[in-house]
C-alpha cells in the first residue's frame, strides 16, 4: 500500500502515520516529492490487506498496489491451465462450444436441440434446470427432472452437460448429472456458494457479475480455488452500462484482460451479452478473434415458443451457419473447432 | 406489451404477429400511425409476461407496459406500510437510526458502540457477524459468537439488533438473536435466499444491489412478500458508476422513486454509499431531507483499529454531532428523532 | 507518479526504468517490498504529468499521485471563494436560487415566470435562448431575441439573468445581456469554449458532464481559471448511469466532494438531475441539506405547454411551496434564503 | 408516442389526456387492457416529437416509439452507403486502416510513422494537430504547422490524411490539408460544430461520445447530414463504464447495432477503446470479425517518447504483425486488406 499525504500535512501528521504503521509491525518507506510526501508500507501482507488509513489527519488518499488473489494470478502460475472434461479440453488447442436452450422445457425440446448442436460441432449441451429469474412470477425451471432430461439428451448425442447452480444445497445433486457447474452472474459474489463449490468435484464456470470489475471477478475465482477446486473457467457475459439497445454490453476486452492477469481459461456468452439473436453471430466471431477459449450460445429449436430468452436464441439453422464462420476464424487463431 | 412494427414490415409480417398472439389466446389491438403500426397485446397477464416477439419478421421492438411486481406496488396498496419492531416503527412518524460497527469484533467494542449510539438517539445496534468479503483472505466474521455479543450489547442498552444474512441456512439461528434480517447488496438477487426469507418471522431489510435498477429491486422484494413475509424495508446504499472518488454513488433519488412506486419504507446507508467518513454527515442530512424513513450508519469507537470499513466509520463523537443535525432536519420533515 | 513493477520483473527491467527516468531528468526512488518493487518518480511536475511507462518491460502499472489542477484546488486556496453578481453572493451566507423556464418562448411566458419566481424568493431568472438539443428537429431556441426578452423580464422584477452559451462565438453578445454564463453538460469538455470563457468578464456556471468524473470536472474549471476568469461556479446536474427511471442520477455526494477538493461554490440542478417534476422537491431539499450553495430549478407557468422539458418543470405554485421547505432547511445549514 | 395510464387513473384523467391531444391537432387511439389503458398518439410527427405528457394526472409513463433521426436510418435508405475518399472506399469491399501517432510532434516522427504504416498496408495517416486534453497543462498540439507536416508525410507515402477538428473555426483550414475530418468523443454533442460540419466539403468521422447511447450518436450524425454533408463515418472508441482496468470499455456490439440501424459505415478505434497497447491486437482482430468497415490505430515509432498516449501506441513492428492477422480475418469477412 502507498499512502499519499496532503500538501498541507504537518510533520506531526506524518509522524503519526509512521507511528501507527510501526505499532502494527509494519515499516514505512518515505519518498518526499516536490509537492507531497508518499509513504510506502512494507511488511506482513495480511496486515496490509486490512489496513485503512484514510481517516488519519494529513492523509490525502491510499493506493493499493497488489491484488489480493494469488492462486488465480498468472504471476504465480505463468503457464495456461487446461480444464479437462473427459476428452474435452478447455483452454488448450480446441475452441469449445457449449450450446442449447436457456431453460430445460421437455425431453423432446432437448433431444432436438442436442442433435442439432452436436451435428454443428458443439461439445456441450447447455440448459437451465434451476432458473434464477428477476420476478417470482416467471418460470422457475424443472429442477431435478430437468437435470435427468439434460443428461439423457446429452448422452444420446455424445455431449457433455453444463448447467447452472443457484443454491449451494443443490450442488451434490447437480454434480451427479452435470459435467461442469455454472455460476450465474447474479451469484458471482454469493460467497457461501463459492466456498461450497471449492469442495465440488466438477469444474466450475464462473460468469462475470453484471457490475463486477475484473479484479472482483478474479477474487471470486480465488474463493473457489482456495477451497480446493482448481478447475475454474471464466465466462464473460456482458456488463451493465447506460446503453439500452442491447440487454448488456459484452466486454470483449475482458478476454484479453483475463488472459493477461490469469492462467485460467475464459469463454464468452454472446447470447446474454447482447440479448438479441441478430447480434450473436457477429459477437461470437469477434469473441473468437479476441482469443477466447470457447463460447456458450443459446440455441432453441423453436425460439418463438421458448419459455425464456427466446429473443436471444438462435435457430439450429443459424447456429450451424455460425459454426462455419467460427471454424474459419478459429483456424487463424490456431484453434481447432 | 406493445409491439412496434418496422416501417418496412409487410402485411404478411403483421398477419403473422397477430396469428401468433391469437394462437396463444391473446388479442391484438392495432394502431396504424403515419410511419409504423403498433400492436397492443391484450389478455392473460402471465402469458404476456413470458411473451417474446423480437425474433419475428417485421417486428422492430417490443415495449413492456406493466411492472411484474404487485404486492410491493403502491398501485395495489396505496397507504404507507409501517414495519413494527417491538415499540419501534419504521415507516411511521419516527426517523429510525441504526448504528454500530461494520464487523462484530469483541464484546468490549460492541458495548462501547452500543452505549454511544444509544445515548445519541439510535434505536438499533448494527454489526456484521457473518461478513461477505470480496477476497477469501479478508476477515470473515465471528459467526454465531458474534450474534450473541450483538444481542448482549443491544439488550444492555435497550437497542434492537439488525445484522446481515449471507446464507439461507443461517436464517433460523440469526432469527434467534436479531430483530431485523439484512440482505446485503451482493445478495439482492440471491433468489433462493429471498424465498427462504419469505418464510422468516422477522422483518427483512433489503439493500439495493450495486447495479440493480429500481424495478429489479422492487421485484426482489416481491420474492420475499410472495413467500409470506410482508415486513420488508428497502435500503439505498449506493450504486456502481464510473465515479471513483466515492466508493459508490449514493442515489438519493431512489428514496423518492421508492416512495412513489411502493408502500414499503426505505432507509439510507450513507456509510457504504460514500465509503468516506467525511461524507457521511452531509449525505445523512440529505437523505433525511429527501424523505427517507431512517438511516443505517457505521460507528466504531476506534475507526483506525476496525477490522473492516474503518475509512467510512464515524467516531461516537462525530455520530453524536450528526444526530443533532438530523434531529433538526427531521422536525422540518414532520418526523421525530 | 508511482511505478509498480511486476513480481516477475528482472533487475534489467528495473534498471531500464530507472535509466529512462534519469534520461528525462527525473529521479527514481525505490521501495522494495516483499512481493514487488515500487518506483517513486521525483522531479519536474510537467515532465511527470506527460510521462507514460506502461509499455516498458517489467512494469505492472503506474499510479498518478497528484491531480493536475492547481488554481481550482483547495490545497492551494484554503478559504471559500465567493462569486459576486451585483449584490448577490454565491458561496457565502446566502442560498441562491435560480429559476425559470427551460427555453425562452415568449415575453409573456418570461414575465409570468419572472414575477412568480421573484415573489417566491429566487434571485436569478434562468432560461435558454440558445438550446443544445439531441435531435436537429427539436426546437433550437430564439437566439439573441431570447436574450433581450430574458433581460427585460428580469429587470422588471429585480432579478439577475443566467443563460447557456453553446458556441464560443456567442459569448460577447450573451455577456451583454446575462449576468452569469452557463456551460452545459455536453460542453464541459469543449476546451475551445472553456478557453474563450477564460477571457470573459462574467462569472461562469460550469455544469458537470454526463459522464465526467469529479477530477475531469475540476480540470475543466482549471481551463477557465488559467485563462484569467476566476469566477467559476460548479453545478451538479446528474450523471449517466444504468438507471432509467430517472433521466439522470443526481449525485449529491459531488457537493461534498467539490467542497472538499475545491474552494469554488457549487449549486445543484434537481430538474435535469431527475427529469421528473415530482422529484424536484425532495431532491432540492436534499441538495440544501448536503451543503450546496444554491439551486437552479425549472419553473414554467404552464408546464404542459412548454416547448422543452415540461415533464421536469414545476408550476409557480409548487415552486413557491418548495421555497418554503428550502428556507427552513437553509436555516439549519446557517444559510439565508 | 404511447401514453400508459395508471391503474388508478379516473375517467376524467383519461378524458383530459384525450382532450389535450385533440387540442394539439393529434388523435388518441385507446387500448383498454385488463389493468391499464394505453393511449396511442397519432398525428403530426413534429408535434408528437415535442409532446410531454408525464405531468398530467393519471399518466403513469410515456413511451416514444420512433427514433427522431431519418437520413441516418437504414429504414429510409436500405442499401449501404460507401464514403469515397479519392480511390479509397469506406463501407465497401475494402477494410480501411488508418494509423499514425496520437499527436503530431515533428516531421521526422511523421515521416517514420507514415512510411511504416504505409508499408504495412494502411491507407490513411492519422495524427492530431489540434489536441483536446483534459488538463490545460497538457500538450495542446502544433496547430496549422502540424497539418502541414501531416500532409507532407502522407503525400510522400501515398496516404490520405485524417485529423481531428476541435473548433468549428478551424474547419476551413483543416479542410485544406485533411481528407477526412474527425469529431472526437468529447465533441460528439457539440451541436454548433456538427452544424458547421454539415457545410464542410470533406467526409466526417464521428466518434461516439464517452457516454452516448447508440440513439444519441445517430442523432448527432443526423445534424451533419441535415446540414448537407452526407459523407459520415461512425467510429466506436469505447464507452465509460465502472471498469478501470481498461481506459474505456470498447463496445463492439455497437458495430452490429449501427449496421442494423443505419446505412453509414462504421470503423473501430481499439487504441483509445482499451488504452493499453497489449490489447490493441486482440481487439482489432475482434472488431474486424464483428463486421466493421475499418480501423483507426495509434502507431508511434518510439511509443516511450510520445508526447501523448504512448501507453496505447503500437510500435511499427507490432503494427505490421497485427496487419497480417487482420488480413486473414478480413478474407473470411469477404473484405480486402
Amino acid at each position: 500500500m502507498i499512502i499519499v499525504m496532503k500538501p498541507t500535512a504537518t510533520k506531526d501528521n506524518l509522524a503519526n502515520v509512521v507511528k501507527r504503521l510501526e505499532n502494527l509491525g509494519l515499516r514505512a518507506h518515505l519518498s518526499e516529492g516536490e509537492e507531497v510526501t508518499i509513504v510506502g508500507v512494507i511488511g506482513d501482507k495480511k496486515t496490509i490487506a486490512n489496513l485503512e488509513m484514510n481517516m488519519m489527519d494529513g492523509v490525502d488518499k491510499t493506493v493499493r498496489i497488489t491484488e489480493k488473489y494469488k492462486m488465480v494470478s498468472r504471476n504465480f502460475h505463468p503457464q495456461n491451465t487446461i480444464v479437462k472434461v473427459g476428452d474435452v479440453e478447455i483452454g488448450g488447442d480446441e475452441l469449445v462450444v457449449m450450446a442449447g436452450p436457456c431453460s430445460v422445457e421437455s425431453l423432446e425440446q432437448l433431444k432436438e436441440s442436442a442433435k442439432a448442436v452436436k451435428s454443428a460441432g458443439a461439445k456441450f449441451l447447455r440448459g437451465g434446470a434451476f432458473k434464477p429469474r428477476t420476478s417470482p412470477y416467471d418460470f422457475q425451471g424443472l429442477g431435478e427432472k430437468g437435470l435427468e432430461l439434460l443428461r439423457q439428451a446429452a448422452d444420446e448425442n455424445g455431449l457433455k452437460v453444463i448447467t447452472e447452480v443457484v443454491d449451494k444445497d443443490d450442488i451434490s445433486v447437480i454434480e451427479e448429472y452435470a459435467d461442469v457447474l455454472q455460476v450465474g452472474a447474479r451469484n458471482m459474489q454469493n460467497f457461501q456458494m463459492l466456498k461450497a463449490l471449492g469442495k465440488a468435484k466438477k469444474p466450475v464456470l464462473l460468469k462475470r457479475g453484471l457490475s463486477a470489475t475484473i479484479s472482483e471477478w478474479l477474487n471470486a475465482a480465488e474463493y473457489i480455488m482456495t477451497g480446493g477446486n482448481e478447475q475454474v473457467i471464466f465466462c464473460e457475459r456482458g456488463i451493465r452500462t447506460f446503453e439500452t439497445f442491447t440487454r448488456n454490453t459484452l466486454d470483449l476486452s475482458a478476454v484479453a484482460a483475463v488472459k493477461e492477469l490469469s492462467h485460467l481459461p475464459i469463454i464468452v456468452d454472446p447470447s446474454h451479452g447482447t440479448g438479441r439473436w441478430q447480434m450473436v453471430q457477429p459477437m461470437a466471431r469477434a469473441a473468437v478473434a479476441a482469443g477466447c477459449d470457447g463460447l456458450i450460445i443459446e440455441v432453441h429449436p423453436h425460439p418463438e415458443m421458448a419459455l425464456s430468452d427466446g429473443d436471444q436464441s438462435l435457430t439450429p439453422k443459424n447456429f450451424s451457419r455460425l459454426m462455419k464462420d467460427l471454424s474459419a476464424i478459429a483456424k487463424i487463431m490456431d484453434r481447432k473447432l
